[in-house]
């Protein structure tokens, strides 16, 4: 499981950075990945990426602000490119407004999609779980922004124990029925008279990853329900430390107050994006080194930065 | 007077290619740059540019498809940051839906501009001069594309000749209302008798320049009416020699038939855009080489190209 941003600017682009995007790859899990906000310049963000377009099934916006979503109309038409390629249906998830701006736009531009999408509106009545798949479940929580914006915990399910088929058959044990007794944790008796302890074989179960994507807020409450025991917990630092008054106003965080959100939630990892563009290299280093006297795993992320989860 | 290119490919922007737009810089002439067209990341592109947003004052849009209008958003709200300098209105020229098309995007971002925009729409009934100026006029004409498109021609009004101020000062002309009657053209007799011939210090009238910049098309009358003896023809090569049959399919026009056209209007430049990604770099240079077996000045232009009218 990997996240890679592919937009860690804020407002505006800059040279540097694009404005707001980001990709949960669960390639390996269920062979999917998600998206998270898809400013404009996002599909072309893509092409320096190894990233099939087509293997975005879920598409989650955390809210309406241009630098979050006008990516959008663009990335789905070219997501139905290379026709020789199947074409899969989408989900979008995201604020109730997000359905019209996706089909007007669509609309106007005489853009024609060659499969569905499927919306999955929300205001801040119908918050909380708002995905359940077998091995995942979503929750959004409302954030203090200047319009609706959400956060999103994304709970990875716990991992089964995986069989040691390999030592299984060492041991004597025939393909078949048996395996599956084992798996389940019971010991058995072969015909020989061995006696095979089921917990020898199975590995124990693995804790699922939590990973926790924010949209633009201030400091809040939510932001730490969101985040608490996460893995991962993507968070804005549109402003520096001495700034909370600026970022009060304008709805924003500082480095400082994303480092105590995780602390406040016993995080992992904290990555830092949605990083304004008059920050120049030098003080991106001071925006990090300051949050760290807070919370030692922060880390302000770049483009196409993919981390590890 | 120059053109600079912002997005030099077709239908999807690409690693080297953004989707299309190009500016028209009037700097010298009237302090203001025109957009042709505003493709999504299109405000991305300027950062690489010397170009200053609120120096655009005009934008013309040739037709409503996604590559063509899915940046003017983002541009146009990028265009009123820099609080600092002075707020300026824009005009916006395109087919009927353009306004909607822009209008419901700012509504449904929350998008505030501090400066207004004023929409002039045209359907295929009201085209023809659309625009005039005291030193430019600006026509349009519906081109043959799969929806309502159009190509325009800029005609830059002819220059009076300019007057040689030292020269005359040399001449012992006193500086005043007799210079405005030189360079009006007529000759005047100084005091100590010295008969001073106007047209010895007033430079021969400059013709105005003609560009014309067209949108998606198939090989058509209309555009070599556009481009007759144009100083600058930009026509769009969606496919390559051969092609014919699926340039027809698709509206759109060979390097060939581009060629044609700017030997059929007398034109003196053949600047080709809107390249598919597919062709590669040998295969552009084969597609500028066989357009010279008809047009011989023909260039295929790159992103962030500039080119001097």
């Amino acid at each position: 499981m990997e996240i890679q941003f592919l937009g860690t600017g804020a407002g505006q682009p800059a040279k540097a950075r694009n404005v707001s995007s980001l990709v949960l790859k669960l390639l390996n899990e269920i062979d999917e990945v998600w998206m998270f906000d898809c400013g404009e310049g996002t599909q072309r963000q893509i092409l320096e990426t190894n990233i099939r377009p087509r293997k975005v099934r879920k598409i989650f916006i955390t809210h309406l602000h241009a630098d979050h979503v006008l990516g959008l109309p663009g990335f789905l038409a070219s997501r139905s490119f290379q026709a020789s390629e199947e074409q899969t249906d989408i989900d979008i998830y995201g604020p109730i407004g997000i359905r019209s701006l996706v089909l007007s736009s669509i609309k106007q531009t005489g853009t024609r999609l060659p499969y569905r999408i499927h919306f999955h509106e929300f205001d801040g009545k119908s918050l909380g779980q708002i995905l359940e798949t077998d091995k995942f479940t979503v929750y959004a929580e409302k954030l203090d922004h200047t319009i609706f914006c959400v956060g999103y915990r994304i709970v990875q399910k716990d991992l089964e124990g995986t069989l040691d088929a390999q030592a299984l058959k060492d041991a004597g044990v025939p393909f078949g029925p048996l395996f599956g007794k084992i798996k389940d944790g019971k010991d058995v008796i072969l015909e020989n008279g061995t006696k095979i302890i089921a917990k020898n074989y199975v590995s124990a179960p693995r804790k699922g990853k939590v990973i926790t994507i924010l949209g633009d807020t201030r400091k809040c409450h939510a932001s730490v329900r969101l985040g608490l025991g996460a893995d991962i917990l993507v968070h804005e630092s549109t402003y520096g430390k001495g700034d909370e008054k600026l970022a009060r106003n304008h709805g924003h965080s500082t480095n400082m107050q994303a480092a105590q959100v995780a602390k406040d939630a016993s995080a992992q990892r904290l990555l830092l994006n949605h990083i304004s563009a008059r920050f120049l290299s030098r003080d991106v280093r001071q925006l990090e080194a300051d949050a760290r006297t807070i919370f030692n795993n922060s880390k302000i992320v770049w483009d196409l930065e993919e981390v590890e989860i």
